[in-house]
């Protein structure tokens, strides 16, 4: 069994540590608040002091922190992981940052001596403590190998997707087709109301059809209920179309529903909705 | 056991009418060509002359015809429905019709004194054979409640909707959402595979999310083998589209996703994939 | 110079016929109420007791009334013009009214021995006064050419367009152009001064550059001053927009850039500017 | 009169400082390539070794460069315009730049004591040499007044309009409702012939009606004579596009006809129409 860091220790990181423990790894953590590190010491954890520490004394580092800046501060400087990570070790940044932030962490491991994978996750608290994630690795091959045991405790799928950037890329594209679909449902459920269709028994047809899904059901009975508790924040969605389109425009590719779809949202941000539920943007329809 | 009447025994109205009889129902089967009813009396049907003789014989017929025209026909006239129905007999017409022809059945068979549904399905012959369509009923709520162990055996969910029209509102609700999803999904696969990722990996990492469904799981793996076979033809969709559109229209609803998603749908035509499946939008967006 | 005849002395018609007389026509003139000819009697028109009568004795006769059912009612019937028109004769309807009123005439006056033009007008009170109208004429070429110098005194310019039918798709073209580019005229408007610019200005750099045009001077004025008094009601435009996606569909072409306005207007109806100027779609973009 | 300097002699640059010349105004001129300035020396110019010493000899110098890099050139460094403005004078960059790059240079001159304007220009060549450029200002109000009596020999309108951003934002919105208007008027030259019209007349009746504007009469008569010849690169028109609708972003606005367009000239670039004219994107929607 390998030894593996973990560093940021918040919801989401610290339910992905404990799997990792419970499952058997030998696991060094470090926090920026080190009073979070105490529970999972109690389960068996090692308490690391820096990031370069935990780099230099891990085959394979994992992070997960909140924001961009959070992954660049522990990557680098002279307490960094790049200042730790030496000839051949680990590094996956597990955190959803940008692609340039991405690109320049790979950059500082790699010429470090070390190896790099990003992988963001797709899922929130729940898939955490589950170990159900969804892990969109790319970077190092030979890294996604060897962590493979990891993520397979801590996820329920982490394809390897390529070069560094690629996970970000699918995200974009996974997030791009949640903002459309939502879009048509907001117009269907919308519709079918107003034509003088009970609001369940819509959702009840969706769910035994070819185009059932999950957020569906989830968000379908949120906007009968007029409950747009913040699960996704709406500005969120509308900034992952922006970037969609964006790419689609990078890679010259004409893509017509999902800039529709983008205006809706930017509708709905219009309208106040930015920080409530991507379900809002069924007001903006209705 | 009620007797019930079968008009119609294509692909569908047959696998509808022995499943009937599989499950004890006693009855009467009527189509145009009669060859058709060999099968079924063998299964052990009885064999009516004509849809008025079926409709005066039984409490409640059902009818399966292929289009509007069928329709109006087995109803209508010296030998039609509504000439044999009589007093309180039920007649439900389950064929895909529009609303203006589904109108005109129910005012023709209220008139003879007859009870009416509309009751269009969703499902192909798979589930017509498996006893699992979805049948979406709307008129007169008395004959839905006789009707139902008949329904419960032919279709794993049958809602009664409201009055007639409802059941093909909901048609258009589902379908309108269906070509919606497909345009954003035709989008997202382009998008992401011109970024460097891999069909098989989005179509797996969308198949563990929450917006995983049947339709991007069959569309998708059509599209990624470039097979068009035809299940559901990309005119009928765009036609839905267009229905739904002018449904919106009509209620002073604007649908800009659905309205792209129809434009969508015409250029696939214009590209000439009408008769192709609707997964053949795909091939105009990459 | 021929004898010409004119049905229908309201706003328009009255300002056409006057033009005619003016111009040396020999004019017999019938209205509904016949109150409205004294008028042109005094100018030196003959009053007609029917349009049966009128079309029996002059060799072209010109209508203009307010909608489809009035121009049905004066061709159609015992006093119709249709009864009088004779072997030859000419019958021009001006009016606006949609293909099959304007099919439906054309068959009727044909069958009657009659020639027939539809000349649907672009203008209104003032060019009808000036002699400045857009005539928009199909149908009949001999009878085209006959009327040419009435036509001359009435309009600006009278292009002939080929089969009955031609006349509406031409007013339905420019009429979408005119949506749509209001539609992004609003856009523009409205990111401008968010983004500090000033309205007058922006209208002054547009008036000085390629795509300066009367309308945009026109209702950019009317929403800076945020004055929707009713030129041309939002909910006609709407119908042509619809109309004009629907020829599209039929034609087998994609307008996606027609069908988001059309939803735009949608949005406007749906805000309650249906009977305000089209100049309101501002009020939904802003 | 004031002794004014002009940096730039490319097609644009040297008829613009023609213009200034034969108005009587002192000028001294530079160009990387000097011998360029031969031609105005002959007509009456001084010629100048750097920019630095002609923005040290002239009240207010004026540039006209290619790009942004020429831009960011001729005004830092030990040569530049900056090294040489001294306190008070006046420098007017009319070349067209990015936000950025305006706000840049903007920066350096007025830290070196200078005033700054940009202020871009709508027009090319023809209107270069005649003088009836649109000049786009915005900046210091004080150096705008002074130089009216050039602008008003260079161009036909000069606004004043705010701060340094603006000329670049109005140049932005007046592309973009001309990017918007080009879709719309594709599509309806596109739906009328395929309806049976002739080209030419419809462009006759648009010219002869209230969206009659220059743009619709050269782009229309460019695409029925399909010569899609550069006058502006279509790629140009999709990148101010794609800025505005971000600009949109920004301002929390929806913009779905201008997202559309875009679309639609993303299309007609992945369909290889880059560089050619704007007028192009009618292909791909026919």
């Amino acid at each position: 069994m390998k030894k593996v860091g973990f560093l940021g220790l918040g919801i989401m990181g610290k339910a992905m540590a404990t799997n990792l423990i419970k499952a058997g790894f030998e696991v060094t953590v470090w926090n920026r608040n080190a009073k979070k590190t105490t529970e999972l010491v109690v389960l068996g954890a090692t308490q690391g002091s820096t990031p370069k520490e935990v780099a230099a004394s891990c085959d394979i580092t994992f992070a997960m922190v909140s924001d961009p800046a959070a992954a660049l501060v522990i990557c680098q400087g002279p307490d960094g992981v790049a200042a730790g990570i030496g000839e051949g070790r680990g590094y996956i940044d597990m955190s959803t940052v940008d692609d340039s932030t991405s690109q320049t962490i790979a950059d500082t491991i790699t010429k470090a001596g070390g190896r790099f994978l990003e992988a963001p996750v797709s899922g929130t608290k729940k898939p955490a403590e589950d170990g159900t994630l969804i892990i969109l690795a790319a970077g190092d091959q030979s890294l996604y190998e060897e962590a493979l045991p990891a993520f397979n405790v801590m996820g329920k799928m982490s394809p390897f997707l390529g070069e560094v950037g690629q996970g970000a890329s699918m995200k974009l594209v996974v997030n791009m087709m949640m903002g459309g679909m939502l879009s048509i449902f907001s117009e269907g459920m919308s519709l079918g109301q107003k034509a003088g269709l009970d609001g369940e028994q819509i959702l009840d047809v969706i769910a035994a059809g070819a185009i059932a899904n999950p957020m569906f059901a989830g968000k379908g009975a949120m906007l009968l209920a007029e409950d747009y508790t913040t699960s996704f924040p709406l500005k969120h969605m509308q900034k992952d179309m922006r970037l969609a389109v964006a790419l689609g425009d990078k890679l010259n590719l004409s893509l017509p529903s999902a800039a529709t779809a983008n205006e809706a949202f930017k509708q709905a941000k219009k309208a106040g909705f930015s920080d409530e539920d991507i379900a809002a943007v069924y007001k903006t329809v209705n």
